[in-house]
């Protein structure tokens, strides 16, 4: 009997990609499918033939916690595009020699919009050969950039780490009194979700952030220098979010407007980096105040000390109704996250077939902006909010989280 | 009679310099000790006579609490230096009439080297001029690099928080299995003890940074590239934690071989920033992979929601054993720490004459740092370990924590 399970994770990380992890493997295991093997680096590592046994790796219900507090992927990640079906159909006959080797029934993939092309490919591939394999997909990203789903895994923690830290550095830019212009710079590409969760610093104690820049709004260097003077008139530290992919009106990134060197890898891929870096040079000519830059870089998407408890229930939860739905037959699906309702905030997962996911990157409404593109609406807090509430203390262990490191 | 007592906050901020406040706020109370104020911006501020009644302000046990897990200078701080009494001794007749008119007998300063030396300034006029006031200082900083003291409140929490971030970042690394270099930059200008604490992250479940820098020991820069390749023999991601202030053997800053137009400020203050950045560029273009710097900036010193409880607790008692040094009849002094035991840790107040504290940086010593100056020995761990334990947990509102907030 085919009754076997393969999870595997790809694309980047996030604060609670294990905590789908978790939720795959504990649902599997409580509805009695057999072994459940972990691909190692995704379908990229699986095409070599690594993978092994959850079983010998997560011993006990200790390890599941540890596991849900893990940041970045306990089973390693891979970009890894599958090629159609028709331009390499070896690739596919060797996924499937392996499936039918392991007896694998169920085939969970973690991840983005790539991840949810997987999904597709494959379970369209066993449709056409007859193949008994279901293949389901569980979404994450902290971008929060994928279409259908009301949000995804992962938004919510690193909203709420940036939400915090945030608020954090205006209470820091407070401190001298003096004229200072901070530049906080998050992560998101093309979509504003993520930089726009500066705003949640906003409070009774807290005035949050002063301008905040999405890649939805074209940016206007010069209008930004007098927004910024125009705030400084009235208190000396003016603190400003932009997103990592805001762009000017011609379409190119703010980012390549500073030393190229900077941005493009050995590999010649641009990294979106340099943002805060570069506009803090032009306030300091500008207006010649001091400036600090502050990039989050990788610690948005791996702080899981700061993790919402929501996200990670959420996250589990999705790799659980993703087991329940590859049991109830569906094949080339997808879990999603249907919000029923703001207040109270309640959520449900739904089934939704991958062949209707588009591979638009899903952006901030414009209605959500403000009309001088310089901040967001309640509306966004509103959505956001309810996703960063609670949290899941970490298991410390000497001073520091414990994670569930993977023992080969 | 002479009960009140002023209290101000100077230099860089940290996590915990609040609960020093806290400390000096509740015990000056406990003791029936008259009005205390607070000073607006330090010393700064009381000379443009901006001060306040604090129980106007901290109004309740919970405010105190909130005190404690708040960020930044709670009243605001300066970088001022008191002229000497022969050079201008008009300040000094506007502060102690300030004081008499306010019938202050007890003046508290919580700050580094330079206020421990307006504390030094401040009771010399005192004791020359036969001043009733009594003075004493309550050190912090996150740098940790004031002698006499076994460390500084401040240190502890921004270890914790670096050690923390350490370990994700760690983990994040390791998710695709592809040759990576990442480049940690902290502070603590001159001394290590800071950029060292990423060695906390070492734990049974991490292997720690690989390789670790600190301004101790001069830099070079080839050296530092030949161990990165050495090491990517074995393992693809490197992670490298590098202090804001090592420098070259001939004592250039390594941050100074970068665009130099970065590094000096509107007003030509050098800004220890870009070391990480600039030896990112220095793999990319030497060994052809993937870098990724993360600054953690102002991060590592306003994190208070990775606080340690041992540092909030000793900044609180530093606060407190102040106000009963003063009570006491100690004038001119300054609160140390003075560790008694390792294991188990604990650790006492005492009091120490300010006018035999030098105004030397402490540094790490050398045979804390293994004899190819590329990480730190198990001393330093055993001596850093202690002061990370325990989380004060910050009181979360809507998903983020709360702070107390100065009302004008």
């Amino acid at each position: 009997m085919r009754n076997n399970v393969i999870v595997g994770q790809s694309g980047g990380p996030t604060s609670v990609i294990n905590s789908s992890l978790a939720g795959v493997y504990r649902t599997a295991k409580e509805n009695g499918l057999g072994t459940v093997y972990g691909m190692r680096n995704g379908i990229q590592g699986f095409l070599e033939e690594r993978y092994v046994d959850l079983s010998k790796h997560i011993t006990s219900d200790l390890d599941i916690e540890l596991l849900k507090r893990t940041p970045s992927a306990y089973l390693g990640s891979c970009r890894y595009k599958l090629p159609e079906i028709h331009e390499n159909r070896e690739v596919y006959d060797k996924i499937f020699s392996l499936i039918d080797k392991l007896e694998i029934g169920y085939f969970f993939y973690i991840g983005g919009n790539d991840s949810m092309d997987t999904i597709r490919k494959l379970s369209d591939y066993a449709i056409v050969t007859g193949h008994p394999c279901r293949f389901v997909g569980v979404p994450k990203t902290i971008d929060n950039d994928l279409a259908v789903t009301d949000h995804t895994p992962g938004f919510g923690s690193a909203a709420k780490f940036i939400g915090t830290v945030t608020k954090e550095a205006i209470r820091d830019g407070l401190v001298y009194g003096n004229k200072l212009v901070t530049i906080i710079e998050v992560m998101g590409r093309n979509a504003g979700w993520l930089t726009a969760s500066v705003a949640l610093a906003k409070g009774e104690d807290c005035g949050g952030p002063d301008l905040i820049y999405l890649p939805e709004v074209p940016f206007d260097v010069e209008k930004f220098v007098a927004k910024v003077k125009e705030i400084q008139e009235t208190q000396p530290s003016v603190v400003v979010a932009v997103s990592e992919g805001i762009c000017l009106g011609d379409g190119r990134y703010v980012c390549e407007l500073s030393d190229a060197a900077e941005f493009v890898d050995a590999f010649g891929h641009r990294q979106l980096t340099g943002t805060a870096r570069y506009l803090c040079n032009v306030i300091a000519a500008e207006i010649g105040c001091k400036t600090r830059a502050i990039e989050l870089s990788s610690l948005q998407r791996c702080a899981s000390h700061m993790a919402s408890r929501i996200d990670i229930n959420e996250a589990f939860s999705a790799g659980g109704a993703a087991v329940k739905a590859a049991i109830d037959g569906d094949n080339g699906r997808m879990i999603i996250l249907k919000r029923v309702s703001d207040d109270p905030y309640q959520c449900t997962t739904e089934v939704y077939d991958v062949h209707k996911v588009s591979n638009v990157e899903k952006k901030v409404p414009l209605e959500w902006i403000t009309e001088d593109g310089t901040n967001v609406s309640q509306e966004y807090v509103n959505y956001c909010r309810p996703l960063i509430q609670g949290e899941v203390p970490p298991v410390m262990v000497d001073g520091i989280p414990r994670h569930l490191y993977f023992k080969e």
